[in-house]
C-alpha cells in the first residue's frame, strides 16, 4: 500500500475535527489561527538514505529534506526536533560528535535551532524530524489553475545520480563523483525563495518522490492534467556531461526523487515577476510545462512533441 | 549512556541559540513568544511497550504517554502527529483499523486531533509522537523551593504491576489481571489538573521512568535533596490487596515507571488550595515528602523513619 493511500484510508477522518488544519493530503500541517506550520517525517536507513557510513552527511540530508517541506510552502523553518532510533554503533561517541557538528553547520546555514528530541534503541536506524515555522499563510497543494505554467527551481536528477554513484552503478572521476554524492547528501534547499513564492505561486510542493510523482500529488484532487516538455527540464552541466559520456537517456534520470527543489504552478501573467525574482535572488526557476483540463491526458513529451512513456513515475515509500 | 547524558553532552549546546526556549533539560519545548509547547518522543516495541499483540491498546499507551508531558506542565494538548515505523504485519489492514478506532477514542476522551504523520518500513516497530499545545506559561522543572511539599497525583505502581502480569510474573484472577493490564496500557492522564496546576505547583514532571528517577530529574540542577515517606506513597486498593496476597514489599513496586501521574512540589502555604482543588475536581493529590537543603542526603524512609535502599531507582532508556 502506498504511504498516501494508507494515510487516506485510515487516518484522514481523524483529522476532520480541526477545521483550521490542512487535511492530511498535504506535506505540512497549517494551523492558521495560531499561524503554526509543522512537518513531521521519518527517514530510515536503506530507504530514505543509503547507509550510515557518513553520519555527518546523512544528518544533513534528513534535516534538509524536512525543512524543504516548509520552504516550498513559503514558510521559514524556525526550529526542529530530532528523534533518533538506532544501535550503539549508530550513536557511538564519534558519530554523535559528527552529527552534532553537522547540525551546528545546518543551523547556521538555514537559521534554525534544535529544540528537543530523544534517542531510543533500535536495530533499525531511523530519524524522525519535526520542523516548525510560523506564517500568516502558506502556498497550498491542489490550488493550481487551468493553463497555469509549471515551474521547477534549480536542477533535477543530480541527487538521484549521486545515489547511483554511491551504489557503484557508474564509475566517474573524483571530481564528478564528489559533485554528485554531495548533491545526494546535501541538496541545496531554496531558502531564498521562502519569502518570494507566495507572490507568484498558485500551488506548490517539494520534489522528494520524483518530478512526476510529486506533480501528480500536487494536483491529484483537481480536475487537471499536465504537459511537461522533457527538453525544458533543467539539469546541471555535470549531469548533461554524464548523459553524453555514458550515452544515457535524460528521461530515466529526472524523475527519481530526492531533489528537494520547489515545484509550483503560476498564472501566465506572473511570468515577468518570476523572471525578475529569479534574477534578483539568483535562483534558477524554469518553466517546464503547463496545466490543462482533465479532458487532455497528462503527458511528458520529447522535442518532437511525442509522448514518452515512463516505467516508473518516481519513488513511493511502500510497506 | 543514559538518554539524558547523551542529550546533554552532544546536543544541548545546539539549542542555546533560542533564548525563548526551554533548554533540552525538560520534557517539553516552550516557545514563550509564540506560546507554543511541543513534546516529541519515540516509543519502541520491547522497550516502551511490551509487544504489539494489542495494537489498539499500545496506541493508547503511546498517545497518553506523549500528552502526559504537556498535561503535567499545565498545558492542554491540542493536536498530535504520529510517525509509525514497522513491517507489513504491524500495519496490516486489521491493525490499522484498530489503531484508527483507538485514536478516535483517545481524541474524544482528551479533545485532541491527529494532524499529520507518516509511516515507513522498518523491521523494528516504533512510534514517534509529537504533541502540541498552546500556553502563556508552563510549570518548569527545577523550580522547587527549599522545604516544599512533594505531591503526586493518582496512584503509583499499577502500570508496572500490569507489565509484570503481562510478562506472567504473577498469576491473578481475571478481574485483577484485567485491572492491572488496563492500567499498564491506559494510564489515566490527569487532564482535570491541566488548568489548575499552575495555581499551586512550583515545579512538575510526569512519572514515566519511576517516582525516584523522575524526582531526581525534577530537581537535578538545584541544590536540593528530598525526603519521601514510603507509607504515604499512594497505591490502589487492588495493588494493596496484591501486596498482601503475594507478600510483596511496597518499595519494590512504586518506582518503576509508566505511571504518567503528575509529580510536583508546592509551598506549604498551598496546602489548603491543593486540598480544595483535589476535592472540587475529584483528583487524588497526595503529599509524600518534602524538599530540603542539599546538606541532607536524599532519602526514602519507612514507617520507623529508617532509610530504605533501592536496587534500582527507575527505568533508564539505555543504548
Amino acid at each position: 500500500m502506498h504511504e498516501f493511500e494508507l494515510i487516506k484510508n485510515y487516518f484522514q477522518k481523524l483529522s476532520k475535527k480541526s477545521p483550521s488544519a490542512l487535511n492530511l493530503n498535504d506535506d505540512v500541517f497549517f494551523d492558521k489561527k495560531n499561524k503554526l506550520v509543522v512537518s513531521v517525517d521519518t527517514y530510515t536507513e536503506g530507504n530514505h538514505f543509503i547507509d550510515f557510513k557518513k553520519p555527518d552527511l546523512v544528518i544533513k540530508k534528513v534535516i534538509r529534506s524536512s525543512i524543504s517541506d516548509l520552504v516550498c510552502k513559503g514558510v521559514k523553518p524556525k526550529y526542529y526536533f530530532i528523534s533518533g532510533s538506532g544501535n550503539k554503533k549508530n550513536f557511538s561517541k564519534s558519530n554523535l560528535s559528527k552529527i552534532s557538528k553537522s547540525l551546528n553547520q545546518e543551523q547556521n546555514k538555514y537559521k534554525i535551532s534544535l529544540n528537543g528530541g530523544d534517542t531510543v534503541f533500535s536495530n533499525k536506524l531511523s530519524f524522525t524530524i519535526t520542523s516548525i515555522g510560523f506564517a500568516n499563510d502558506i502556498v497550498y497543494r491542489n490550488k493550481a489553475k487551468i493553463n497555469d505554467d509549471i515551474y521547477v527551481s534549480g536542477n533535477l536528477g543530480d541527487s538521484y545520480f549521486g545515489l547511483l554513484v554511491l551504489k557503484n552503478k557508474f564509475k566517474l572521476d573524483h571530481r564528478l563523483k564528489k559533485y554528485f554524492t554531495n548533491q545526494y547528501f546535501m541538496p541545496d534547499i531554496q531558502l531564498k525563495l521562502v519569502d518570494q513564492i507566495k507572490k507568484f505561486a498558485n500551488t506548490s510542493i517539494d520534489i522528494s518522490d520524483g518530478l512526476l510523482a510529486d506533480l501528480d500529488k500536487m494536483i491529484n484532487v483537481q480536475k487537471l492534467s499536465y504537459k511537461i516538455y522533457l527538453k525544458d527540464i533543467p539539469v546541471s552541466n555535470n549531469l548533461k556531461k554524464v548523459f553524453d559520456l555514458k550515452n544515457l537517456a535524460k528521461i530515466d534520470y529526472i524523475s527519481n526523487g530526492d531533489d528537494y527543489q520547489v515545484l509550483f504552478t503560476a498564472s501566465k501573467n506572473k511570468r515577468r515577476i518570476i523572471k525578475k525574482i529569479a534574477s534578483n535572488f539568483r535562483v534558477k526557476l524554469t518553466k517546464i510545462g503547463s496545466t490543462h483540463s482533465i479532458s487532455k491526458k497528462s503527458s511528458i513529451v520529447d522535442a518532437k512533441n511525442n509522448k514518452i512513456s515512463l516505467k516508473n513515475k518516481g519513488y513511493f515509500h511502500k510497506f
